[in-house]
C-alpha cells in the first residue's frame, strides 16, 4: 500500500480484491482510452501535475483516474454523494496510488467535506461533475483558483452550470463542455444512459417492458436513448417535453407526446431526463395509477420531488432489495421509486456501459491533457477542438474492425466552391 | 412455522424475510394468475390432491406453488439443480407451507435427490421442467404412476423428451405440452428469455450492445426472441440454424445467416438457444475472437460444451463477480462464460419478467386444474384446449386496459362457407 | 405470335414490350424458381400436361405460368378479377405460348367466365385463387373433375374455402395448401404483404407514415407483417384481433390493441387484413375522422363495405390519380378509400417484392409438380412434405450466399432421448 | 386563365386538371402551412412584393408559391431541372396566377434559362434551391441584387454554396438557411428523404428490402433517414462516411460502417446522400455484384458518376419503365440505375411526404416573410430566429392532438442558477 493510499479515506479497505476485478475489467474493454494513453497522454504533460476529479466512483472513473496517475499525475477523486461510490472500488484506488475521498457510508451533507478534501491537492487541471468543484473553487477555495488551468465539465447540466456562471461574469478559469464533445454526448447521453437505465430499471424490478407505457419525460440526448431503447424492448413511449421542436421528433419517432400531467394518468413506467427540478412532483403523483414505477437518469437528483413524494405517502417501505422503495399514497395507491430518486443506472446499477466510457474518458483524457497543456487559457466555456474529437473517433472505429473514407481532392474542391 | 414446512429442507431458513418481498412483488403483479385463483381454482378441485413441481426455485414459480397451496393442494417442489435456488425464496416459501426441497448449496449431482424428495408427496398431478420428475417416475419411482393423473411440462426441450418416451411406447401419463400453449411458448420462450437473457448479460458484464456483432446460435422462439430485443438495442445480429426455412426467417428479418464455425470467427457475443448439446464446442471455441462473451439461453445446460472448453484452457479464473468465468485459452485468447454455461437467466439473473411468468404459471395452472378433474385420461402428448388458452390471452387484455372483438354471426358464416 | 397465343384474349397485344420487360425483370430475381425449374421440373412430368391457373395477372405470376410452360405444360390462366390484370404482362404472356384470358377491361361479372375459359384447358392439374377454379371445378364443370390430379391453393382464405368444402363433405380432390408451406406464409403473407402495402400507401397518397396512427385489423401473417413495417417506418400501430392470443402478441410488440369501434375513433389509416366481411363497416365509417385512409390488404375483397360507405356518402370522387377515391360523408367528414377495397399492393401497385413471389412460386411449382406426378391422391386438404419446403429455403439461403448447419449424429441422439 | 398565366411557359396546359388534384390534396394536408397562411402570412406584407422560387415543381412546392400569391405576392417559379418538374402541376399552378417557367421536355442546358425567366419578376425576396438563382443574380444578374431583401436556401448542399460565398467575400444579400431550421432539416432531410427514397425504390424496382445489404453512403440526416428506415424494414445496412464520429454513431446504430471500396464489393441496393461528387465511380463500379441497384437521394446529382458509368458499359438499356436504366459491363455485370443519378425521390417519385413538405414550406414562408420585413439585412448567412422555428413545432403539434409543457418560474430559475 503506497503512502498515497494511506491518505484515502475509503469505507472498507478489504473490499479492493473485488474493486481491482472490476478495475481490470474496465481497463481490458477499454481500447480507445488505452491507445490514448499510449499515443499521447505519455508524452511528459502530467508530470508533476494534480488533477482533481470529481466522478461517480466505479470501475471506469477509477481506470481514467488510473491512467491520469499512471501518465505522472497526483490524482485525487471524490464523489459528488455517497450514493455514487462502490466501496469495492474505492478501495481498489486507493491501492492504485490515487487519493480517494469517498464513501458509500459517508452521511450525503458530508459531500461538500470531500470536494473538498479531493481539492487539498491543489490541482492544476480539474474533472469536473456537475460543477461540485468548480462551485467550490469558486467560493469556498478561492484561494487555489489561480493554480487551476481549467476544469473539464462531465455533464449537461453542469455545462449548463459553468454557461450560468459565465453568463453572470463570476467564471476565473477555462471550462471545457467535455460533455459537448460529439465523442461524449452522442454516445454516453444517448446510448449510454440508454442502455444502462433500462437495464437497471429490469434488472430491479424483474418487470416487463414489452407493451409498457413508458413515459420519458425530457427528449434530449439521454431522453432519446431510452425512448429508443425502450421501444427497441416492446415499450409504448409517451414523451413529455418543454422544446416544441424536441416533442416534434419524437412524434415523428412514433411516439406519444403529451403534457405531463396528462401522461402521469396514463403511464407505469416514468424515467425523468431532463436536468430541471420538479419533473415529477406531488400534482403528478396525485394522478399516477397504482403501481407506477419512477426512475430519474437525469443529471441532477431533484427531478423527481422525493420529498414530496414522502410527504404525500401514509407508508414508505422497501419492497425488493434495497433499490425499490414504496409509497403508499393516502388513498392507497403505491408508488414505486427506483434507486432514491438519484441518476438510476449509478445508483441502482453499474453506470454506463464500459465501452461508452472508454469514449468518453478518452474525450476527458485529452481535455485535461489539452487544459494541462494551457491550449486553452481564456475563462469562458470552450468546446474541445473538433479534430480531437474525431481523433477519438477514428480509433474507436479501428478498434472494431470498421472505417471511414478520405476526402478526394476533387471532393473538397467540389464542396467548397459554389460556381457551376 | 407450520409443520409442513419443518420438512422442507432449504440452506437458510432465516432469509425468508428478502424471499417473502420477492414474492410478494411476483404477487402483486401477477394479475391474470390472480384472476385465475379466484375464479377457477377456487372450485375445490384441489382440495386434498398433492402436486409435486420442479421449476427454478424463484419469486414466480414460488408464487405458483403458494396459489396450488392456497387453492387446497399439498405441494412439495424441488429445483431442477441447485444453481436454479434462490434460498430466501426457498426458506419463504417452507414458511408458507410447501414443501421445499432446494438449496444451491446442494451438489449438483444430488438433484435427482431433490426431485425423489419432491416426489415422496405421492402427486396426483406433476408440474415439470425438463421431464425431470417424469423421468424419475418412469424409471425408479414407477410405483407412484398410477397414482398420477397427468403432468404437465414447462419447457421446449420436455416436450421433447415426452414426444421421445411416447415415441418409444413408454410414456404412461398424459403430459400436457403446457409450453406449447400459445400463452406460454408465444410469450415466454420469446419475449421472456429475450428481455432476462439480455440484462442478465448487460448486467453481469457492463458491456454495451449497440454495435457489437451478437451471435444466436437457434431462431427458435427463444433465440427469435433474443435477436429481436438485440437487434432493438443495436446490436448487429448473426444467427445459427440448423432448419433452412428458420435461417430464412432470421435473413429476412434482417440478421446474418452463418454457419456456426463461421460466426465463430466474427462474433463477440454468443448466446445459444438450441435445446440441443455442443452447440458450441472446441471447434468453436479455437476460432473465437479474445474477448468473446459466451452465454446459454436454451433448456439444456450442455449446449456450451463446458467441459470442453475447461481443457481447452490453460486457465480459469473468476473475473467480474460470480457469474463471469474466463476461460484462458493456450494462445492467450480469453473467453468469458456467463453464469456457468446453464440457462443464464435464472442462474445469472432472476428469471423471466413478472409479467410472462403470470401467464406461463396462469396455463400451468390451468394444465395442473384439467389434470386433477381428469379431462384427459389418454397416455400422450397433449395440448391445452385452445379456449383455456384464449382465456389466459382475454384476462391478460382486459388487466392492461385493452380488448379485443367478436365475430358476427355473418363473419363467421362468411368464413365457414366457400360458395360465392 | 404461336397458335396457343391466338387464342388469348387480351385487352391489347401492343402493350407486350411492357410486359416483357416486367417478365424479364422478374425471372432475374427469381434465382430459387430458376433452380427449382433446371432442378426439378425439367424431368419431364409435365410433358402433354395442362395446368389451369388463377392468379392476378402480374409480372411474377407471369413467369410462373411461363416457367411451366417452358416444362413441357400447356397452361391457360385466368384473373381472379379485372382488377388484378396488368394489360401489358397479359399480352407479353400471351406472346410467350400461354393461354391467357384476363383483361383489365372486363366487367368484373364476367370473372366467372374468364376462369371458365381457363378450365377449358381440360386441366390434370390446377393453381388456385381463393378457390375460384375449384369452385366452378365442384359446381359448373363437374365434367372436368375426374381428370383433375389435384389443386394448389394460394391464399390464407382460399385454404379456408377448401377446409369448408371438406367439411361439408363435398371436396373431391386432393388440394395442397401451398399458402401453409412455410416458404410461402412466414414470407409472402408477412413480409411481402407488409412492404407491398406500405409501399402501395405511401406511394400513392404521398402521406407520411411515422407519427401516424395506423390501425392494422387482423393480426394474422399479413397484420403481422404490416404492423412491423409500419412501426418501422415510424406509425403509431393500433391493433384489431378477434383471437385474444393474437391481440395479446400484438399488446407485447409494443402496439395498441383495441375493438375496432374505439379505433375507428383515433385511427388516420386503416388497413385490413382479416380474410373476413364487414371488417369496417358503416358502424365504422360514422365514427372516423375527416381525412382518414382506408385500405384492403386482405384476401377477399369485403373487408371494407364499399358498398355501405358509398351509400353513407353524398359525394365520391377521385383526389389523387386513379386509385384514391374520396367518399364525402353527410356531416362533410372525408374517408379516403385507397385500390377500391380491393386488395391494395395489387390494385394499387405491383403485387408483392419479387423475391418473395420466387419463393411463393417455388413453392407453387413444386406444389404442381407433387400433385402432377401423383404423389398426393386422397381427396383433402394436404401440406407440402416439410422436406420439399425445407429445399426451397436452402435453395434461397444459398442465392443470397447464407448458410445453415447439419445436425451432428451426437446432437440427433441427444435431441431424440430422455433418459439422463 | 388570369393574365399571369399567359405569361408562364409549361409543357401542356389541358394537364392542369390533375395538377389541381394534387395540389389541393397538399393544400389539405398542409395544417401548418394554412395556420400561417392565416395568422401570420395574411397581414399585409406581401402586397406588392415579387418572389422568385426555384423548387421542383410539384404539387407542395406549388402550393408553397400559391400561398404567397394568394398572400398578396407576385410568384415566378422555375425548376432547377426538367427532370424535376411535373407537367400537370405546373399547368395548374399557371392557372393559379403563379408565372411558371418549367418543363419536363426542356432540355437540361436550358435550365439556367429558366432560372433568369424567374429572376425577370425582379425579385424582393427568392427561394432558392442549391442556391440557384443566387448563383445567377450574382454573375449574370447583378443588377437585380440592390432590390433583393434577401435569399432563403432549402438544401444543405445549397447553404453550403452559400457559405462557400460568405467565405469568398462575394455574398451581397443575406441569406436565410432555411435548410438549418430545426423544423427543416429535423425532418425533412432525414424522415422525408427517408421515406420517399425508399418507397420510390421498392415502387419502381419491385425489389423487396427485408435482408437486401443496403448500403448508405453519407450519414447525414438524410443518409441517417434512410438508413434508419431500410432498417425498420429488414434491411442489412452498411454506412460509408468520411466523418469518424458520424462513422461511429451509424456503427453503434447497429449498421456496419466500411470504406466505400468495401461496401461496393458487398453491396446489392446503394444509396448516396452526400452532397458531393463522385461517390460512387468508376473504381467502385468495376468491384460492385451483377444485379446491383444504385440511385442518389442527395441534392446534387453528381454524386454517382453517371458519365463514369456509361463509358464503363458496353450496353445500356430501359428495363422497367422509365426510372430503371441498366448498365451492362464489359464483364456483364449489369448495374441498374434507378432515376438518372438525380435526387431519386422526385425523379422517380412524388417528392417528400406532404406533411413533412408542410414543415419546410410553413418554415420558408417565414423565412420570406421575415426577409420580406427586413428582419435581417446583413448579407451573410443567418438562422432563422429559434422562436420562430419553434411556432412551426409548436402548431404542428397541436394540429396531431399533441402537446408540450411549460418550464415554471421555479424550473427556469433552477435552470440558470449555478449555486446549490
Amino acid at each position: 500500500m503506497s503512502s498515497k493510499s494511506t491518505r484515502s479515506r475509503v469505507k472498507d479497505p478489504t473490499l479492493a480484491p473485488s474493486g481491482h476485478e472490476k478495475i481490470d475489467w474496465a481497463a481490458r474493454h477499454s481500447p480507445v482510452l488505452n491507445a490514448i494513453r499510449d499515443r499521447y497522454l505519455a508524452d511528459g504533460t502530467f508530470d508533476g501535475l494534480r488533477v482533481a476529479v470529481s466522478l461517480a466512483v466505479e470501475a471506469k472513473t477509477a481506470y481514467l483516474a488510473a491512467v491520469l496517475a499512471e501518465a505522472g499525475a497526483e490524482v485525487s477523486l471524490a464523489s459528488p454523494g455517497p450514493f455514487f461510490v462502490q466501496d469495492d472500488v474505492a478501495a481498489a484506488l486507493a491501492e492504485r496510488g490515487v487519493t480517494v475521498h469517498a464513501s458509500s457510508a459517508s452521511p450525503q451533507e458530508d459531500s461538500d467535506a470531500e470536494l473538498l478534501a479531493a481539492l487539498d491537492v491543489e490541482p492544476d487541471v480539474v474533472i469536473d461533475d456537475r460543477a461540485g468543484l468548480a462551485r467550490l473553487l469558486h467560493t469556498e477555495r478561492r484561494d487555489l483558483l489561480p493554480n487551476v488551468r481549467g476544469v473539464s465539465e462531465e455533464t449537461t447540466s453542469g455545462v449548463a452550470k459553468f454557461a450560468a456562471m459565465h453568463a453572470e461574469g463570476v467564471l476565473e478559469t477555462p471550462a471545457i463542455a467535455a460533455n459537448d464533445a460529439r465523442c461524449k454526448h452522442l454516445f454516453d447521453n444517448r446510448y449510454g444512459t440508454g442502455q444502462s437505465t433500462l437495464t437497471a430499471i429490469m434488472h430491479n424490478t424483474n418487470l416487463m417492458l414489452g407493451g409498457k407505457r413508458l413515459v420519458v419525460l425530457g427528449y434530449g440526448w439521454c431522453g432519446k436513448g431510452i425512448a429508443r431503447y425502450a421501444a427497441g424492448l416492446g415499450a409504448r413511449v409517451t414523451v413529455c417535453e418543454v422544446d416544441p421542436v424536441k416533442g416534434l421528433e419524437a412524434y415523428a419517432d412514433g411516439h406519444d407526446v403529451l403534457p405531463a400531467l396528462d401522461a402521469a394518468e396514463m403511464g407505469e413506467v416514468f424515467i425523468t431526463a431532463t436536468g430541471s427540478c420538479d419533473v415529477l412532483s406531488r400534482e403528478h403523483f396525485s394522478r399516477m395509477r397504482d403501481g407506477a414505477i419512477l426512475a430519474n437518469a437525469g443529471g441532477v437528483d431533484v427531478e423527481i420531488d422525493v420529498e414530496g413524494l414522502a410527504d404525500a405517502a401514509s407508508e414508505q417501505r422497501r419492497v425488493r432489495g434495497a433499490n425499490v422503495e414504496e409509497f403508499v399514497m393516502q388513498d392507497g395507491r403505491r408508488l414505486d421509486l427506483i434507486g432514491g430518486g438519484r441518476v438510476v443506472n449509478i445508483t441502482a446499477g453499474d453506470g454506463h456501459p464500459v465501452e461508452i466510457m472508454d469514449l468518453t474518458f478518452s474525450v476527458q483524457a485529452l481535455c485535461a491533457h489539452h487544459l494541462a497543456n494551457r491550449r486553452i487559457t481564456e475563462p469562458g466555456v470552450h468546446l474541445l477542438p473538433a479534430e480531437i474529437d474525431d481523433r477519438v473517433a477514428a480509433i474507436k472505429l479501428e478498434a472494431v474492425g470498421m472505417g471511414v473514407d478520405g476526402l478526394s481532392d476533387e471532393q473538397r474542391e467540389f464542396l467548397a466552391s459554389w460556381r457551376e
